[in-house]
């Protein structure tokens, strides 16, 4: 199916995937009674780097696109995890309105939408597309590479309801990850079930809050298997108010960046590892790859270029940047010939339902693979994580990996259900 | 993967296939909202039989065998089905009980004892085998054809719970139909979870209730699509108080057989069907295709042979047929090369999870394909019941027959979720 994919699984051997894969009773009964107190997230990405000695998440999408990489042969578990995700939100729906991002111009994220489309039409909801883009005024067609088409239809939004023309939904669907703040026709819904929530958007949402979560999860899991948790959890501190143009703030990121960089040194040494370490600084909101600096020494920031410095300054929609988050950086070693490869773990509710490698020839081990206009390749994961070999030799076959994937997917996924509790506005309090 | 199932795909076009297919949506909701009021048994495998005219089930197995006839690729569906299983009914359990049969010498049940182990281990259980059988008191290792083996254990019963040396379970599972009636050590465990429960075993199961309870839904559903549930249901009657032997209740027989023939002659003629009706005479308690007889003419069964009798009389496990069930037969026209084939539905938890067709050149259309010492050939369903395409010529694609065996396994699953709470003998009965 994917013959290439053996090469991309010649890095070092991972003394975690057999740790891994002797706790996996462990491991799913963790999960199961988590499950049990916190709330998945409807459906989530997220990147992973493997750098060998460690294994973490770097990024987790509450809104993916990218379903159309993962392969066909996944795509009835993914159909079968939305008929759970549905039964337990709205079993008597009919209908799901999906509401994408603007760029309906690209065809990798035209072929997205066309696979959730098929997602959720074979889990046996009736889906149509509404967009969020005022201008449409009309139901538009959107051609798609193969031929087929999808349309676009504008909202029609009532008191209590939003739906399209004879259409009324029980669950509105986001596909756009509301970076340009929370339009009005998406406020005071509270007869239908808008998921994820609003406060999963860009707009609200920050860096921080997940790996704050993240934190909390990655210690509880550590626990369980009896390790130190930094081997799955990337360091970070942050600060508030940057102004990359005229310099403010960029202070506390120095020393925010020499004070990481020492206690990564520390771990490093701890292992002895020989790596040198390196910090990644990111906006605490955004997304997209946009507005990210690798730092390996905090004196580089002294001669950020203006270019870094409007790159820094603009994430997607326009927004600027005020918060930084200073994150480990974890090199990815997964290579598929002399390209760096970065494995994404999709979910739909709490199951995993594929993954695929998002390689690109150009870029280094520590630099963000998601940059704009990098054409990255996405390779699928050939084999299920669902079907882990516990006999086999660590390192050096595939299913073990893409479960022990799929278990970073899984935490980072939980740290989204923690973070969400936590920054909802509508918390109910119990004193 | 399975290049010959194209051959098996040539019967005749089914208007059923397209009708179902356009309803899609609203049969998915429809399942939904029966299993909000209803529970699905933990796992259930349904023989299908597709005449082009008709489409029914002939034979609903609560303790599935077989699993190993599953392709590989549809192993990880089976796992996260059984993962929402174990999640709804004890999501704290760290340990699973399976109870196989007692023919643990037949290569092809160990080898699906093998699939069932790996299912609910990679759910995340750590899953031992007891026995039932008492002549059985060490640990017992089991020889598998691919050269790994199990552990068959005797079984420690405390008065309150059931397990092993050292094993304590959340949940027993049964793969054994108990058909040589309830042992002792099953009788009496409120604390664990045994599923199926012990009424679903042929010690108190008929097959009666289930076709009473499938006519049931069979009619919901016809009235969902807006057909004549007789496309989907085999017409049944039944006599009690058989004895092939002494002759006694035969009459009630031949009368019962003329009734239902002519019931299924009107129902030929209102739709143009030239096939010849014909009967099948079951052991209303019972399985493993012992106790069947194919009767085209009430006359026959004047001559029944003394060998037929004496099969008719015994079924597994020594139990004496007195009840019978006559259905209406139906036969099958799925054909690989010149073989029959009866497609067969998997089911774990409310999903389908995969099936296979069983074929046997030396046998007619009408005559039962799962007879003793029958050495059927598995065909693996090769595309996943999941990928309808709603688009392809009714009858001339996989994917759509194959979505098609899966409504009907799961109506038959449905039916077998009303039979075993009419039959429930711990019941609360609300006035």
């Amino acid at each position: 199916m994917v013959p290439h994919l053996v090469t991309a699984l010649t890095g070092p051997i991972n003394e975690l995937e057999q740790r891994i894969l002797e706790s996996m009773p462990a491991i799913e009964r963790w999960f199961r009674l988590e499950w049990m107190e916190h709330t998945p997230p409807f459906y989530s990405s997220v990147d992973v780097r493997n750098a060998g000695y460690k294994l973490a998440p770097v990024d987790t999408n509450l809104f993916p696109g990218g379903f159309n990489n993962l392969t066909p042969q996944m795509l009835p578990l993914a159909v079968q995890a939305a008929m759970a995700a549905i039964e337990k939100i709205c079993p008597e729906a009919k209908n799901l309105l999906l509401l994408p991002e603007k760029h309906t111009r690209n065809k990798f994220y035209l072929m997205n939408l066309q696979r959730l489309v098929q997602i959720f039409g074979q889990a046996g909801l009736n889906v149509r597309l509404g967009t969020l883009d005022e201008t449409i005024t009309e139901p538009t067609p959107l051609d798609l590479p193969d031929g087929s088409h999808l349309t676009l239809e504008p909202l029609l939004r009532t008191k209590r309801r939003l739906g399209l023309k004879n259409f009324d939904p029980c669950t509105i669907l986001l596909n756009n990850d509301l970076s340009a703040g929370v339009p009005a026709v998406l406020e005071g819904l509270y007869e239908q079930y808008l998921l994820p929530p609003l406060h999963a958007g860009w707009t609200i949402r920050r860096k921080t809050n997940h790996f704050h979560a993240y934190e909390e999860v990655a210690k509880k899991f550590a626990k369980l298997l009896g390790m130190d948790p930094w081997l799955i959890n990337p360091l970070y501190t942050h600060c508030g108010e940057v102004n990359w143009q005229d310099g403010t703030g960029l202070d506390c990121v120095q020393t925010q960046v020499d004070a990481l960089l020492a206690k990564i040194r520390r771990k490093h040494k701890e292992y002895g590892i020989a790596e040198k370490p390196f910090v990644v600084v990111k906006a605490n909101n955004g997304t997209y790859g946009m507005g990210i600096m690798t730092v390996r020494d905090a004196k580089e920031l002294d001669e950020v270029s203006r270019r870094t410095r409007n790159k820094m300054d603009v994430v997607k929609d326009g927004q600027t940047v005020t918060e930084v988050i200073i994150q480990e950086g974890v090199p990815t070693y997964e290579r598929m010939h002399d390209a760096v490869a970065e494995p994404v773990v999709y979910m739909i509710d709490r199951y995993v339902v594929g993954g695929f490698y998002r390689i690109h020839a150009d870029r280094g081990v520590d630099e963000n693979l998601n940059t704009p206009g990098s054409s990255f390749v996405p390779l699928a994961f050939a084999d299920s994580h669902h079907l882990p070999r516990p006999g086999d030799k660590p390192g050096a076959s595939a299913p073990n990996r893409f479960y022990m994937y799929g278990v970073i997917g899984r935490l980072a996924m939980l740290a989204a259900a923690y973070e969400l509790e936590a920054t909802d506005p509508d918390a109910e309090v119990y004193e």
